[in-house]
Formats: C-alpha cells, structure tokens, sequence
C-alpha cells in the first residue's frame, strides 16, 4: 500500500505537468493559476488510493484522479466569486486577481476539462465512471445552492443541514473513491461499500470541523476560533442551539445573530457560552461519530483484506482525532 | 426526410418533457425558465437531421439532441452574465430575474446536464460522441474569451474574427451535425465531411449576419439596423474598413468609434458611408461566399444519394438568402 502523502505527492507532480493552451490567455492561465497554489490534493489522493487498495496501477487512475482535482478547484473558482471571497488558501481569487467574467469562464472551462480527465478511463468503465462523476457533479452544485439558501434562512433543520454538507462536501469523497475502486479492479457492491464509508467520513469530518471553529486549538487548527460565529455561518452547532434554545436564550441567541452591537469577541464568547449551557458540543459529537460510526460499518463489510482495512482505519482515524 | 420544421417541432417537444427536480428550487427553475423561452432550436434539429440523413432513427438522438440544447443554453445564461445583457429573446435573462450567482450555479448545472444527457448514446458511440462534445465545448468557451477580449482590442485581424466566430458560433453546428451523422450510422468519414459543412456554412452564415445589420431589410431582419455599428461591435465589416481606410477616411472612421459626440442615426450613416466608400459589403460578401463554397465543396464528397444532398443544400440556400 502507498502512504498517502506519496499518493498526493503523485498527484502534485501530475497537476504541475497539466499543460494547457497559450491562447486565449485569460482563460488558460487562472485554471493555471489556481491548481498552482495548492491545497492537500485529498480528493484525487483518495481515488489513487481506492484504486491501490484494490490491486490497481494508481498510473491507470491518474487521469480521473486530476479529473476529480480539476473539477474541485472548478467549484473554488465558482463558490469565489458567489461568495465575494477576496482569499483563497491565503492567495488572491481568480475573480479579484482578474475580474469575474474570466472567472465565470474559466471555470466552466475547468468542469469541461475535468470531463476530459474523466474519459482517460478504458472503454470498459467509460460509462459507470462518467455516471458517477455526472452525480457527484448535480450533488456538489446542489449542495452548494442549499448552502447559499441557507444564509437566509432561519428555519434550517439540522437534517436539512446534513444533507447540504453530504450534496456539498461528502460525495466528491465518495465519489472519488468509488471510481478509484472500479479502476483497481473491485467488484460493485465493494465499490459502493467503500463510497458510502467516504460520504460518512465526509460528513464526520465536516462535523468535526463546525466542532473545532469553536471548541478547537487555535494553533493546531489553524484558523480563527468563532470564525463561523462572528459570521452567523449556520454550522451543526447554532442550527442545534436555535432548536434547542427557550425562553430568555432564544432571545439572547437571537439577538446576538442580529445586533451589530457585539464586537466579535464578545459576541464568540456570549454564543460559545449559550453552546456550553446547551451541551451543544457533546451534541455534534454524538451526531459526529454517528456518521463515524456508519463510515466504519460499511468499512467492515468490504471484501478487503485485513491490512487494507486497517490502513483505511488509519486513514480515518487520523483525519478525525485532530480535536484538540 | 423529416421537414426541419418537423424536426424542430419534435425538439421543442422533447425540450418541454424535460423534468428537473423542484429542490433546490433557484437551482432548477432557472433551466426550466431559459429551456421554456425558445429559440429555433437549430442545433438539436441539425443534429437529427444528420442522423435521419444517414438512416438512422431520430428518437436515437433524441437525447443527445437535447443535450446540445441544454448545452448551448447554457453557454446563453453565462454569456449573458458576462454581456450584462438584460434581455434574452425579449424576455428578462436569468441574471436580472434571479441575480448573478443564480445564474452563475444553473448555468453550471446546465453544462453537468448536458453531459447526463449525452450519455444517452449507446456504448459503441459513447467514446467518439463524448470526445466531439467536449471539443466543442472547449472551442465555444475559447470563442467567447476571443470574443471579450477583441472588444478592447484595436488591432484584431480578419483571421483572427475569422477564427473567434469559428469557435464561438460555427463548431456547436459542425460538432451537433456530426454527433447526428455517427448516431444514424455514418462512417467517420462522412461525419467529417459534415461537421465541414456545418462549421463553414456556420462561418458563412456569421459573416451574412453581419452583412444584414448594415445593409439588411430592417423588417424582414427582425433587428434595428446599424446596430453593431453603434456599439462598436468588431464585425468583419469594421474590422476590414478598419485595414483598408487610409488617410482622412481613416482619422474618421477612429474619430466616429472614439467620439461620444455623435447620435446613432448620424453615426451608422457616418460609418456606412465609409462602408460603401470602401466597398465593404462586396469585400464581405466574397469571404461569405467563400466559406459557403468550401460548405458545398465538403457537401459534394458526402457518401449519400443526391436527394439528401439536394436537401442540405436547400436547407443551405435558405439559410444563406435571407439579405434583402
């Protein structure tokens, strides 16, 4: 079995090679530009990984494995430009650095590119794969227009919620290592075994992540603590705390969602307090390994061998212990 | 042979059958409302006919019909984010009536739908099909990013024009024209053959659209006259008055595109007097008669019965004879 980071340094030596056209400049160089600068490489190194774990060449994956990375970075030059983000992993938007209509076009041009990787898949898996993309594609763009509907909304359920972070976030996951398995050789039933353990995970790892952005270690963490509070982002946290929240809370909660009075400090503090008197951290922990747990489940019912199961174990574990 | 009208008829048929989920609804109402309002659905009924041509049955292509469709709507809903265009058709676009991230989300989701839809071919064509519809893609996003960046460009080329409505406008009829051909049964050979036909009586058909704006019967064009001149469009006729005029024609012609001073009927008199003066439209009309011929030419050395010829070229004439 390859580590994972051997599998995403492959991916990165790979994504440094992808050569696209001089011409027209303004649509070439921002998809340049933004598979440049980075980021962990985890969808493309899962489906490598899928495709290992299963027996495969991880060179008969490449190209649907940059299909996948193509793709993703297609929905960050999008969700950019819906979002006004000025940053991204601490560089400059393709929409700030040139305007939003190259980042309009460039990333459509990127989704048309990320089905061109998709077709390098051999004839045999030319329809399955292209199927699977096709879903996680409608997922991911679904996912995303929940997420936006949600900004403004008050009424949000968390089961709402979770279906948004499993369209949004949790089947690319899967998806990603549903195709790597096919390409390395396993049987359906395994492949969709081991796609249902990465939308779990996905949705695990989410939950974890709306659990540190308040509770985590700043430095281990490695953004600002109550980021998603000062910007009223409804997490699994403050939907639960405005469904659990009566009386004189669901008033101070509200209010802290609304007035502009607080400084971002207070206001961190006042909320993080209300979560703490609503025991609303153990509650996404409980809903977190719930979703672990699931991962697991379907984990163990593939036709794997020992080690490859452990190695996927391990794979999880590590990306759900980084609490504190 | 089905009539084009027919063919158009069972488009528009298809196109109204076509059912998208209701959730999310600012996802998927926007197709529906774009899918709802027309056009002459040129490129799905090219495409049937191709394959009615060889043979073939059009409900065999019906879906891929439907996803050039969706496709070239697709590009409509991002070009006209891009163009700040407030009206599509005459009716409201889906940036001004939802906003721009809408329209942004839908038109992708349109792009992923198109490809679902594509799929609809059977296996053995799956591979070559996918392969023409991502070439065409590619080339109407490079035409559109030519397209926007000759609107700040003072030096363009006849062969650079040539090139950007080659891509923009011409490859969706060549490429729909050819997926249409191998559907109905067509050697690869003859598919060629008329995707040739179709991209350069597309180029021929461009070229006469921007004869009609200048020298068009307004009510049989359906267009104001003159008014690629008052926006400075970059036509052929402009781009060629622009190489030819010298001297005092020329400080004009730079004087009427620069100054604000001018109305619109005094300018599109103005510019048109240059036009003639310079005998443009006969410059034009050879370039257009030029790409006509080599439509013929490709047409001649298609492997079918002179009747389906004598039908594509009738269809050619009409669409080539609408000047005056």
């Amino acid at each position: 079995m390859k580590k994972l980071t051997e599998l995403q340094e492959i991916i990165s030596a790979a994504v440094a090679k992808l050569a696209f056209p001089m011409h027209p400049a303004e649509l070439y160089e921002p998809i340049s530009y933004i598979l440049s600068i980075g980021g962990k490489r985890m969808r493309p190194a899962l489906l490598l990984m899928a495709c290992d774990l299963f027996g495969g060449n991880v060179d008969d994956a490449l190209s649907a494995a940059l299909a996948i990375e193509v793709f993703h970075n297609f929905t960050l030059v999008h969700d950019d430009i819906m979002d006004n983000a000025p940053l991204r992993r601490g560089r400059t938007t393709v929409h700030e650095r040139w305007n939003k209509n190259v980042a309009i076009l460039s990333g459509d041009m990127m989704l048309i590119e990320g089905y061109k990787l998709m077709m390098g898949v051999e004839n045999r898996l030319l329809r399955p794969v292209m199927d699977i993309f096709n879903s996680t594609a409608v997922g991911v763009c679904e996912g995303q227009q929940f997420d936006m509907e949600f900004e403004t909304r008050a009424d949000v359920t968390i089961e709402e919620y979770i279906k948004m972070i499993r369209l949004k976030t949790a089947v690319v996951l899967g998806g990603a290592l549903k195709i790597g398995a096919l390409i390395g050789g396993a049987e359906t039933k395994d492949a969709d075994l081991l796609c249902d353990f990465g939308e779990n995970l996905g949705i695990a790892f989410q939950l974890q992540d709306d659990i540190l952005d308040v509770y985590g270690d700043p430095e281990k963490f490695g953004k600002q603590v109550g980021g998603d509070i000062i910007s009223n982002k409804k997490t699994y946290l403050l939907i639960k705390a405005l469904e659990l929240a009566k009386d004189h809370r669901a008033v101070e909660l509200n209010s802290l969602l609304t007035d502009d009075q607080f400084d971002n400090v207070e206001k961190v503090k006042s909320v993080t307090d209300i979560y703490n008197s609503l025991d609303i951290r153990q509650h996404a922990k409980t809903e977190m390994q719930g979703y672990a747990d699931k991962a697991f489940k379907a984990l163990e019912a593939i036709n794997l061998p020992g080690s490859h199961k452990q190695y996927l174990r391990n794979f999880a574990d590590g990306l759900l212990i980084r609490e504190n």
